[in-house]
């Protein structure tokens, strides 16, 4: 599945969050990531993030799409990590 | 078509890039915005976001499905603003 995952966290949360994030997926904006994930490895993130944030505060938002076909990106402005959803 | 925006500009210019999104789109999380958009309305969208932003500072990025059929949205921690692809 390809999966974009944006996250709200508190600052001092954020280098465990983002640790997790570029273990899967890869950047592509200040707290945005991107990526193929199989099923599995979407359980094992999914169970990591929820050990690293405070669900009374954090938040983080996951998308999830069967393939990166049925996602168009558009950047305006600076392309800061790697948008083509097809590596 | 289904529309997810998630912007990083400098904070002098949020205000202005916030109040486009809102105008097209519904808020779901710290700078992330997503809803329906026609094919007009996503045209003048991001001519309006264009003239907002520093091209050579700021990053818009636009992620756009048919339908939002073809994206499942799972939060993690607080619900900050309607997920809900379909409305």
């Amino acid at each position: 599945m390809f999966v974009i995952v944006v996250y709200d966290t508190l600052a001092e949360r954020n280098p465990r969050v983002l640790r997790t994030c570029r273990r899967y997926l890869h950047w592509v904006q200040r707290s945005v990531f991107q990526g193929e994930l199989s099923a599995a490895q979407h359980r094992t993130f999914i169970s990591e993030i929820k050990q690293h944030i405070d669900p009374g505060y954090d938040s983080v938002l996951i998308y999830r799409t069967r393939t990166p076909h049925h996602i168009e990106t558009q950047t305006l402005g600076q392309t800061l990590g790697n948008t083509d959803p097809v590596l």
